[in-house]
C-alpha cells in the first residue's frame, strides 16, 4: 500500500478499483483495507504458519482460464502449502500486478472466486497492494494459519519403516493441464477441473499421526525425493499402488510417468509410523478424503519407483525443477 | 513454494539458485526454506501487524538501480507501513517474478543489500516463492510485526484541535526521483539516495502518544487527505512549516509543490494533541529524528495548504492514486 508507481505508469482511480473489487474481500483485521496494514490477534497457544506463491499468467496458468478459478486456485496452492504442515488457515494478503489492458470486469470475476473460497475455507482478506505493470499479470498470496506448538508437519523428519501414504489421487492435474492443452480427451472436463480447482487436504490433523508430510505439488517423485534426502532416508514406492482416478485409469497405462513426475496434484504425501495406520485412516475417513499407502521409507538414499514385477522404472522427468 | 512452471518455462536448477541467493538470508523459523511454510511463536500478549507490497521494474524502481538498494527500498517501504501503525518489525516473505533475461549476479546484489537491512532492522527472511514470467521483473513482499493489543495506530481517529507532525524532511523522495531521471542537479547524490534508500520510522514508541498516524508514501497532501477524511475531519497545513531538507531548499521554492505532492516520502504523518507534544518531542529526539508541526485539525472537511500570507495554494497534483 505504500509504493507507488513512477509518473505516467500509475493506474487510474485505483483507490475506486479497491473499494468496488477488494474491500468486499477484507475481514475485521484487515481494517477496511483503509489503512497501511493489518492487526489481528493470534490465537492464543498456538504458532503462526506463513507461505507466500505467486502465479503469472501463461506461466502458473492460460490466459483463457476462467478469472473466478485463477484466484481460487492461487488461494488453494498456498492453502495446501498450510496443509501440508497441518496447519488451520487464518487469512491472507494479496498483491497483484496488473497489466493496463486487463478490464475491471476480469477482476470482478476474480473476486467472486475468491469469495467462494473465503466462505468454504473460513478465511479473508487481511491487505495487500495493486501495482501497474507492463508485462503479464502477476498474482502473490501470502497465506497465514495457526498450529499447535510444535505440532506442525515437516518433510524432514521421516523415518525408516514409516508406510508411505498420499492422500486422494496423483496425477489429475498434471492430466488436467494436458486435457485444457488439448492433448488428451476429457469428456467431462473432471481432468482439466482438477487442474484448475485443487482440493487442499486441511483439516486431517495428522501432527500426532504422521512422521512426515508436505504437499505435492511439484510431481510426487521429485517431491518425495525432498522429503527422503532431507530426512536422510531413502523411499521405495509401487507404482501399481499409486491411487489413479478412473478418469486417468481411462486413459490408459502410458500416462502412468506422466503422473508419477507431473505435479498440480496439491494432494499430501505422508510417511506414518505402521502404529498409525489406523488413526490415519480414521482422521481421513472424518473429512471424507481416501488414503493409500504407495510404499515405505527405508535406509538406502535415493527414490526407487517399483513396476508391478518389482523391477526399477525409469523415470525420464520426476518433477518441476523450482520452488522456494 | 508450491505452484509450479507450466512445461518449457521452468527455471533451470532453481533449488540451487534458492540455496545460493536465498537461504542464507533465511531465520529460524524459516525452516531454512526446506518446508513449504515457515512456522514462528507470536510474541506473547502482543497483536500481529502485517503488510504487503509488490514493486515493478520500470514501474517502482529503475532499471539501472543499483541491485542492492532496491531489494532494500522494497523491504524499507514495507517496514515503513509497519511504522505508521507503530509496530515491531519481526521477518518478511518474498516473491520474485523473474524475466529470464535476468542473471544470478543480479540477485546476489539483491540479497546483499537485504542482508544489510536484515542486520539493521533485526528481522531474517521467513519464506516465499521464485518464478519465471515474461514481463519485467515483479517483487512482492509481506512484512511481519507486532504491536502492543489496541495500541497500533490508525489513520481514522485523529481528533480535532490534533496538531499535525511530521518526522524528517518531505519531498526529498520526490526530489530524488527527478534526480535520478537527469531533470534536477544533485552533485552529492543525496536526494537520489533518500529515493532509493527510504528510512522507516520505526521505534518511535508513539501508540499513546499520538491520536492518529501513518506513513507518507502518496504525497503528503493527498495521504493527509485520507486521514483526514476517514477520521470525519478536516486539516490545515502551513507549507512553510513543511520541513524540507537543505538540499531541496537550495533548489528554490518553485519546487514546493512537488514536495507536498511527490510522494515516496516514507516519514510519519501523525496528529497529535497539544498535550502530548512534549512526550512525542522526548521519543524522537530518543530515536534521533526530527519531527515538525506543520499544522492542525480542523472541523471543516478537506485539505487546505495555506501559504506564507495565510492564502490557500492550490496543488495540481496532490498525490498518486493508487494503494490499497
Amino acid at each position: 500500500m505504500a509504493c507507488r508507481d513512477l509518473p505516467d505508469t500509475g493506474l487510474p482511480a485505483e483507490f475506486g478499483f479497491i473499494a468496488r473489487i477488494f474491500r468486499p474481500l477484507a475481514g475485521h483485521g484487515a481494517l477496511d483495507l483503509r489503512d497501511d496494514a493489518a492487526v489481528f490477534t493470534p490465537p492464543p497457544g498456538r504458532q503462526i504458519v506463513i507461505a507466500a506463491d505467486a502465479m503469472v499468467e501463461s506461466v502458473h496458468f492460460l490466459p483463457d482460464d476462467p478469472a473466478e478459478t485463477v484466484g481460487r486456485k492461487l488461494l488453494r496452492c498456498n492453502l495446501s502449502d498450510l496443509a501440508g504442515m497441518d496447519a488451520t488457515p487464518l487469512g491472507y494478503l494479496l498483491t497483484v500486478s496488473m497489466p493496463p489492458a486487463r478490464d475491471e470486469a476480469w477482476f470482478a470475476g476474480f473476486a467472486t472466486g475468491l469469495a467462494r473460497d473465503q466462505q468454504e475455507f473460513g478465511i479473508t482478506l487481511l491487505g495487500g497492494d495493486t501495482t501497474s505493470t507492463t508485462g503479464p499479470l502477476v498474482l502473490s498470496l501470502t497465506v497465514l494459519g495457526h498450529v499447535a506448538p510444535g505440532m506442525a508437519l515437516r518433510r524432514n523428519t521421516a523415518r525408516v519403516g514409516d508406510g508411505l501414504w498420499v492422500t486422494g489421487t496423483i496425477g489429475d492435474g498434471a492430466m488436467g493441464l494436458l486435457a485444457r492443452r488439448g492433448e488428451i480427451a476429457d469428456r467431462d472436463g473432471y481432468l482439466a477441473g482438477r487442474y484448475q480447482l485443487p482440493r487442499p487436504r486441511l483439516g486431517l490433523a495428522l501432527g500426532a499421526v504422521a512422521s512426515a508430510g508436505m504437499d505435492v505439488s511439484d510431481g510426487l517423485v521429485q517431491d518425495l525425493g525432498h522429503m527422503a534426502r532431507e530426512s536422510g532416508v531413502g523411499a521405495v514406492i509401487h507404482a501399481a499402488q499409486v491411487p489413479l482416478s478412473p478418469a486417468v485409469r481411462a486413459l490408459g497405462p502410458q500416462w502412468l510417468p506422466t503422473c508419477l513426475g507431473g505435479g498440480d496434484d496439491y494432494e499430501l504425501l505422508l510417511a506414518v509410523p505402521p502404529g498409525h495406520e489406523a488413526l490415519l485412516r480414521d482422521h481421513a475417513a472424518r473429512q471424507g478424503v481416501s488414503v493409500t499407502r504407495i510404499g515405505q521409507v527405508v535406509a538406502r538414499a535415493g527414490v526407487r519407483v517399483l513396476d508391478a514385477s518389482g523391477a526399477e522404472m525409469v523415470l525420464a522427468r520426476r518433477g518441476w525443477s523450482h520452488a522456494m
